[in-house]
């Protein structure tokens, strides 16, 4: 039996499966640096659906370009405060001292320096609004455009003064706020089972480790309180209301979209306006450039491992290249790996050096055996969507955290990259890569993870759409 | 352009949209009584999708009839212990009591007795389980069987224990719990803002109001362990181990499928495996049987008032039928009202008593302009589905909890029934139909409840299947 189908006829039916864009308006109030790269995500897709999306930037923005096929710019004339030189300078910083074991005295000074950078970055953000909310003409000309909703990344709180001023609707894409980790911020925390990043501890905890996770947070409340608090809490004071409390607003977000996904997390409370899309980001491996595919396919059975340390870390210091480059070098695997640096000495013949990778693609070609990473959120992320076990190398911020999550599932196993060796680093590949429970665990993670209903994207883009749709209708 | 699809290959690509059915096998363990008719939903359900289920029952029980074409039954030679006429006696005591302005003593005796009701219950449900437990062929059968998962109702307690005893996984259809409200078991519930039914409190509680909130739930704990703790944790320390807590075992659930919407209930903390089916069971109006439509259509431009009591009430004190239907008599509406009892003198033409009604079909008729109920949570979600204002009176239980939620959202009006007399009554009537704001307050929630990007129902057949799916894959 045949049947004919007209191409309107499959176009409307396809109409019926996919959820019809509607030409809405959104506001975007990004976090510069790699943040941006998730919220890029959300950005293109919104244009895809037929929404006009606008992106707030300023002027010296480190990743957010001022033009694109897929938003229009708003661009601020005053520099944002944050530099990715400042980032790569304190990670090379943290390494040499701790490596070296450095003085109490030199790790508290460069806490320091940190804290100082990220109320600077707060600082200029503030500068931000406050330029924006001062020029009449444009204003006016957010209040003309009608936007259905500001969507921003709270790890800075520009988009929140911003949307209460507009009297729009508040989508966050969260995993960070100024608070520490985004939950924090809605949900209740037990202390006792909710580790807070970046204590590196689990949902098992000791006694000890408990005190622990609440000296973190009550240092991570102080810290809040010395270097974005007053900031925005003067703002909100400023263009909201006289008593309004900055924290009020931000907790008052319409939508919290997690970067977050419990087959990775440990368990915790939540609220009922948190949609999850941790994993939004992945998609399909893509084909190889031809150069890749053919050294991929050289390794024969032994197959490659891929490393990368992240966009922050260009190089290392030369001994400890030169150590994980003879490690690589006594492998029967062929060896991708992404560094900036002074080619080791030691490299062997079956390690290629890389400025870049396409890391999505090779974490989904099934020649690949192991990942070595710092732990990145998205680099973890991918690992698990594909099912790759990991060699953690954790150096700074949330890293050591999420490679712990990994571990905790017996899907990868943590190195110090601090103290390591040759011996130490070869020893932890060979566990990897022969004890097969890990590449079972991450499979069973990854099998987990991608059995949802929806793809994580196309849920939080419904829920995105949700609150456009009923902007004026409370409660959600 | 034309394209030709063969139908094969359309069913091949409608298998990619819709979820396969996969041939599991269910062991469900329901609540008798009103529960049941929401079990029945996901059995019916999991039998359409392939699945076979198999209900476990007591020989006299109340609503699980012993054949049915979509599952099987085991029936245990034990009488249940639930009645549907103690609940009607007691229901019927109830307004007795309250409309007199009965002594205090009348009132606490007739909650000693429910409490003695409930305690007998749950001992009945424990020797149900016994009974399975010693019976070494049925539960070799049940081992034989290879069960994916067990589903029940955790009103009470021996799905729990039959779970774990088979080491099987365990999803809750919940709305209630021996402790209470479902998620005062599972999820953090700071009494400050999360009102415990039956409190008839809401979210916005004054400092007294929480004072007796926690009064509530402290009596909750008590009662639990009264009258149903103590059997349960019998079972626990004879069947699973003699240091199972039972309370730890409940917890320890894989998922809780909660009949709960927030577009209804208040916001509250909530956890990853909590999936919410709120509404679940509404559907579609089909069409009305002849009479009725004719009867409706009768009613001209003024519409038709629907009036249910539910199940438990067949009858009510003469004078107060009286009073009912001598309002009903002055309004130029129709009015179909469900009930049992003697025909009262004062009854209007335009009123027409009925012994059932299609309810869902009528609260989805277009003419319909109120729904006058006692607010069970069936009625109540389904007046919200199809966005019909009710006038509430609420008579036992959480009936004037979920009411108060629709009346704090302005979609409805509650009246005391033990108190009301006509002119109170036609006054309500006359409110809720005259003041536009109820209707479009109840239009407006069943637009956002209506807007999910799966039905209630697919969203937790996905989620029982996915715990089949990874039965021997925590964690969730």
């Amino acid at each position: 039996m045949k049947m004919i189908l007209s191409l309107a006829s499959i176009i409307s039916l396809l109409a019926i499966i996919i959820p019809v864009a509607h030409g809405g308006k959104v506001l975007v109030f990004p976090h510069d640096g790699s943040h941006w790269v998730n919220m890029k995500v959300l950005v293109e897709e919104l244009h895809s659906r037929g929404h006009t999306v606008t992106v707030i930037r300023a002027a010296d923005s480190w990743y957010i370009s001022e033009t694109s096929p897929h938003y229009n710019t708003v661009t601020v004339d005053i520099a944002g405060g944050a530099s990715e030189d400042f980032y790569r300078l304190f990670v090379s910083e943290v390494i040499k001292i701790k490596r070296s074991q450095g003085s109490a005295w030199a790790r508290f000074a460069l806490d320091m320096e940190l804290k100082e950078k990220f109320s600077e970055l707060h600082k200029k953000v503030c500068e931000m609004v406050v330029y924006m909310l001062e020029n009449k003409e444009l204003i006016k000309s957010f209040q003309d455009t009608k936007y259905d909703a500001v969507l921003t990344d709270p790890a800075n709180g520009g988009g929140v003064i911003l949307a209460h001023y507009l009297r729009l609707p508040l989508v966050f894409n969260a995993r960070w706020t100024v608070h520490g980790e985004a939950h924090f911020a809605i949900a209740p925390s037990p202390l006792s089972y909710v580790p807070l990043p970046p204590s590196e501890l689990t949902d098992q905890m000791t006694f000890l480790e408990r005190v622990k996770n609440i000296l973190f947070y009550t240092m991570r409340m102080h810290l809040y309180k010395q270097v974005a608090g007053p900031h925005y809490s003067a703002l909100s004071n400023r263009y909201i209301g006289p008593d309004v409390d900055y924290f009020s607003l931000f907790q008052a977000a319409d939508l919290w979209l997690m970067r977050v996904d419990f087959v990775f997390e440990f368990p915790r409370p939540t609220m009922p306006n948190v949609v999850y899309m941790g994993g939004f980001q992945c998609k399909p491996a893509k084909p190889l450039p031809q150069h890749l595919e053919e050294f991929v396919q050289s390794s024969g059975e032994h197959g490659v491992i891929i490393m990368s340390l992240g966009t922050l870390i260009g190089e290392l210091p030369q001994d400890l290249a030169d150590e994980i480059a003879a490690a690589f070098a006594k492998l029967p695997q062929k060896v991708i790996w992404r560094y900036k640096g002074k080619k080791p000495g030691t490299l062997g013949n079956n390690t290629l050096l890389v400025d870049w990778m396409p890391q999505n693609d090779l974490l989904g070609h099934p020649k690949i055996k192991l990942f070595v990473a710092h732990g990145g959120t998205n680099g973890v992320q991918e690992a698990l969507y594909h099912g790759v076990p990991i060699l953690g190398l954790p150096l700074v911020f949330d890293q050591r955290d999420n490679l712990l999550r990994i571990e905790a599932r017996g899907a990868g196993k943590i190195i110090d990259i601090f103290t390591m060796n040759e011996d130490i680093f070869f020893q932890g590949i060979q566990e990897v890569l022969t004890e097969p429970s890990y590449r079972t665990n991450i499979q069973r993670l990854s099998r987990l993870h991608r059995d949802q209903p929806m793809k994580p994207l196309d849920n939080a883009l419904f829920w995105i759409e949700f609150v456009m749709r009923h902007k004026d209708q409370s409660p959600l």
